[in-house]
């Protein structure tokens, strides 16, 4: 834990917190605070601090919090995943919220087994508090919003596409092991908006699938030299795009226009 | 598995291959294979090709192989990594050799728990299990050499120090969540021969280990916005590096040449 996570409206009207349960168990028995000690801290979506231990008893701990600053601005990432199996999808989900994202789309697909659907920890409880955990991991306050659509085309023709309408025109990027560009490749003048990412299952996504993304936008490219299982994918595509959004920042904030069809190139 | 590997004192005279256990096991079971199935092969360290099943019986699968062209370039990036927590440590392994890892060092250091090295995930069979593991999902046909070094000062000065001076100076980088520069600010000159990363216990390196790995020549950076579990730290620089070390290659391929200090930019 290397942020202390909680909503705005456990503080109460004179800036404290009681903490019970698993966080409380844990500043006890694992980061084993006593009164006086100094945790960072965070509020949901809100602005970071400090908060002082003022009591530790058997059931809770309590807080003194002063918050400093702005909140940090929300992650420019979009994650569209397949569903994975769901031994690997507490794994997945921590490490996206840990890179700091947005918002996950689970998705259905043709070659995602069926029998995932069934798996508890695909309930909105347990996905929020896989998402909780990697935020406080990656000390990110942006405890990404997780939804799951167990049909894939009607998510894409009824959520996405209108949502991808609404919005400045986010990157789309679809990773794809046949794809010839990498992610640097693919033209860099809107990095600077929302990257919205899909990533297949492991056996990747059938010709149709593919087919609405590429309606919807989306372009394909490569993660690199080797296939990866979906958690590695995900990290790789998402620390590959933060990569290049860098980059992309650093260009304009240099004042050098990015024209349509930059590329990532050494100077 | 993506592709089935085989070291090259499997393959008889006349190019057969006899499989028995766990890839005769897959190959049955998961991937159903029948006489004349064919099958991406690759042999380990050498080239790949494809092979015809040939026979499939109750505890053996036959091949037939032919191998085209030359074995791929031996991937350009070397892993130090501090021992992770052994439920970790075969994902990471196995995310490693799937992105394509030269050799890895799996090193102690004074965050690392000691009991970590109790654990039979460290031996080198188990190692080189998941290794190849990597390589087979990854169908990379390099499985890297694992070694471990139960004391980090003398590994640094006494191994990593001579490897260092006695190959072409590589770039050298530090996985430090405190760093000011990113993989991509770091002058990228000598991205084109091997980077060698050093990953710290998820609690840092301390001091003095980061003066040693520094006086060797290494420079710190930030992974991105989150601080990273040890698997996602991993993939995340690795594939960053991949990305860099892509850039690079291109642009020394179109005949830019990388004055010294030059950064990866947008053009």
């Amino acid at each position: 834990m290397n942020l202390l996570l909680f909503e705005e409206d456990e503080i109460d009207s004179r800036g404290r917190v009681r903490l019970r349960e698993r966080r409380a168990d844990h500043l006890r028995h694992v980061l084993r605070v006593r009164p006086n000690t100094t945790l960072r801290i965070g509020v949901v979506r809100g602005p970071t601090g400090t908060a002082t231990v003022t009591r530790v008893a058997d059931e809770s701990v309590d807080l003194e919090v002063r918050l400093t600053g702005e909140p940090p601005p929300p992650p420019d990432i979009e994650l569209i995943l397949a569903v994975p199996r769901p031994k690997a999808l507490p794994r997945v989900v921590q490490h996206a919220a840990a890179l700091g994202t947005r918002r996950i789309d689970l998705v259905n697909a043709w070659r995602v087994e069926k029998a995932y659907f069934d798996s508890p920890r695909l309930d909105p409880d347990a996905l929020r508090y896989q998402a909780w955990l990697g935020c406080e991991q990656g000390a990110i306050t942006w405890v990404p919003e997780i939804n799951v659509h167990r049909r894939l085309l009607p998510f894409l023709s009824q959520v996405l596409g209108p949502r991808l309408r609404d919005a400045a025109p986010p990157r789309r990027l679809l990773a794809h092991p046949e794809a010839v560009r990498f992610v640097e490749e693919v033209s860099t003048d809107s990095f600077s908006s929302v990257t919205v990412v899909a990533i297949g299952p492991e056996g990747g996504w059938i010709g149709e699938e593919l087919e609405s993304l590429v309606e919807l936008g989306f372009v394909s490219v490569r993660l690199g030299r080797g296939l990866l299982r979906t958690e590695a994918a995900v990290t790789s595509l998402l620390a590959q795009v933060e990569l290049c959004t860098r980059v992309s920042g650093r260009t304009r904030s240099r004042g050098c226009s990015s024209a349509p069809g930059s590329r990532i190139v050494m100077s």
